[in-house]
């Protein structure tokens, strides 16, 4: 525990875990599905609830910058991803965002009609590619492909490859610049969905060149359970790109309620209805936070405490079997291993005091956001694991 | 005003503005743009912030029935617009919700590709209905016919007539009944968008056999800026429908991540991403509130509230034109009237104490909700705008 402590000590954003919300005596290692409140989420929604709904009424919306709430978080979420601000924008979940982002890919290339994807990644991901395409008809087609073919795949046919960034399940990680690079020279979009990757791992949008991505705000980004997603379109794309979903939020004079529909300038025009004002006043809390630590050290923090937890593992508990990339591999926010009663071996963590989460059939997630688990956090964690497995 | 003090003695609803959260010295009558908040809002939000998302974290989701929100306040607001709690679900935004029930019934119908519509619509339906043909293609097509031209419009090639049942401006009120008679004499579905009379006119979607239903959280139903919308697909329709955004939540089975799409049973295939808990809460609280009063009291109300404010009007202010059905007509739950410079005028409303709001180029609109506005709210403010008509 010495070492741990150590780390503890040196470690740049030991200072964040006061900031949240967390029941005493537990270890939370399933920020990977739903992040924490920050302190400050309370007092910021009876804020809006109280001084901004309560006394300025319908004036809020262009009073208290309720209005323009998408676009101004889109432009804090951009400084995590390496983006521009005017390319992010906060709106519905992410299964819509994807929706949107893919029709309107498929709509702009009517030449291609194939979406390329991996065959294992996140389900949801293609279970709305699929939809999408059956929606658009006209030959449009999905082709999941084995990772390692993705490549091979970009074909000329292939109007877009939509990829989960970090693996909800492995926590393999895609290499984004080189996929983006070999897309690009097939002449394919790249649309990655970087739900799992936000705040935990390093996410350089415009350097690698990606064209299109939406991620969700309730994981690493601890914006409150069913936070709004956002999206992002490259800024050379957005003049070429309508949403399919031609709501008046994302109309370039909403107020004006004209006839005719103007899509709006840039990345607004993929806003649908009106944004949902306390979810995204939750969520600009957790983005704040976020953004007083440097994207980079998140990252590195969170790939240590996945060594860690993966070394003390093996030392440990070597009979439960390591389920994602090894120490010193690149790797998403959590590790995984593999229990053949997951759930009700998690039960009995949860029991102990000890928060992790399951993905049928056997799969045991522990996620590690840098921000409130610490080094030795995780040394309690295997110690809890071990007496769990000796019980 | 002592007709008016009689009025609101004797009015069953007097008890309900204690249950609010307005400005001292304010008469709200914008309401029909953003509802105020309930007072409970805001510790209700509280709650779930501190005692649900921070104490049981992920947990939540099924242990403070988070899971269940989207049925469960959908089942709330059937018994609001006479339908069964199986065939309303609370989710996304009323633009995308109208994208999900165009497509779907575009897509089920396949040998019938024109949508119809009303030309003086909200344009903001117009827009979804028209995106939607358009990412649909294969000659779908909108078709906006002038009001009293709908029933001829009827033709064997109309897949669905989409209809604001209370318009935006006007207040004037579609006779649901018999459109959905005569729309289904032509086999033709009907949706309704309801976001300008739930709680204010009465609206018996399975008395008057309407097929498909949107309508909006933050007007009447006082459910917070952008709170999440509703959707309602008669039960007879939902199996032959399917959401065209196949989002995980819409899936029957969403915690298997399986690797197929199987739609859930009955409205839930609507869902598409994670709800939005903290909205959703809010929203309930407002639904909650609505659902102590009767929808007949409420519409009695609203409409008696519009006779005086218009009777009021000609008689104290009648260089003022009215813009929407004269008393003891059908009409939604907001008067309204035409000034030549209606932005600055409100402004002088509301500086005064009485908020309005207007829609371009020259409406004034006045809401009355009958949950917080009283019979002398009405004599005030129509005293207030002699004033600053005087002014």
């Amino acid at each position: 525990m010495d070492r741990l402590r150590g780390l503890d000590a040196s470690d740049p954003l030991a200072g964040f875990r006061g900031a949240f919300h967390l029941p005493d005596g537990v270890i939370y290692l399933a920020g990977n599905s739903l992040g924490p409140p920050p302190r400050a989420a309370a007092a910021r929604l009876a804020e809006v609830v109280q001084a901004e709904w309560g006394e300025d009424l319908v004036a809020a919306w262009t009073g208290r910058g309720w209005i323009e709430a998408p676009a101004r978080v889109g432009g804090k979420i951009a400084r995590l991803i390496g983006a521009e601000a005017s390319e992010v924008i906060v709106a519905d979940s992410t299964s819509v965002d994807l929706f949107k982002l893919i029709a309107a890919a498929l709509k702009a290339r009517p030449e291609r009609g194939m979406v390329l994807t991996v065959r294992e990644d996140f389900p949801t991901d293609l279970y709305v590619a699929e939809g999408a395409v059956e929606v658009l008809g006209e030959g449009r087609r999905l082709r999941p492909v084995a990772r390692g073919d993705l490549e091979a795949a970009l074909a000329p046919d292939v109007a877009l490859v939509v990829l989960t960034h970090a693996h909800y399940r492995s926590a393999e990680v895609h290499d984004m610049a080189a996929i983006c690079a070999a897309a690009r020279a097939a002449e394919v979009w790249t649309l990655w969905d970087l739900s799992h990757s936000t705040g935990v791992v390093e996410v350089d949008l415009n350097g690698s060149g990606a064209d299109l991505a939406v991620g969700c705000g309730y994981k690493y980004l601890n914006g409150g359970p069913g936070a709004p997603a956002y999206l992002y379109v490259a800024e050379r794309l957005q003049p070429l790109l309508a949403s399919p979903i031609a709501g008046w939020m994302g109309h370039a004079a909403p107020f004006d309620f004209a006839g005719d529909y103007r899509p709006g300038p840039g990345v607004s025009r993929f806003l649908a209805g009106t944004p949902p004002i306390l979810s995204l006043a939750a969520l600009e809390v957790g983005v704040d936070l976020m953004l007083q630590a440097e994207p980079a050290v998140m990252a590195d923090k969170a790939r240590r405490l996945g060594d860690v937890f993966l070394e003390l593992m093996a030392e440990h508990c070597p009979e439960l079997e390591p389920a994602c990339p090894g120490p010193g591999q690149r790797r998403g926010g959590h590790v995984a291993f593999r229990h053949p009663r997951a759930k009700p071996f998690s039960e009995v963590l949860a029991a102990s005091g000890l928060i992790c989460d399951v993905r049928p059939p056997d799969l045991l997630r522990f996620g590690l956001s840098p921000l409130y688990v610490g080094f030795q956090d995780v040394g309690r964690a295997v110690s809890l694991i071990r007496r769990a497995l000796d019980a």
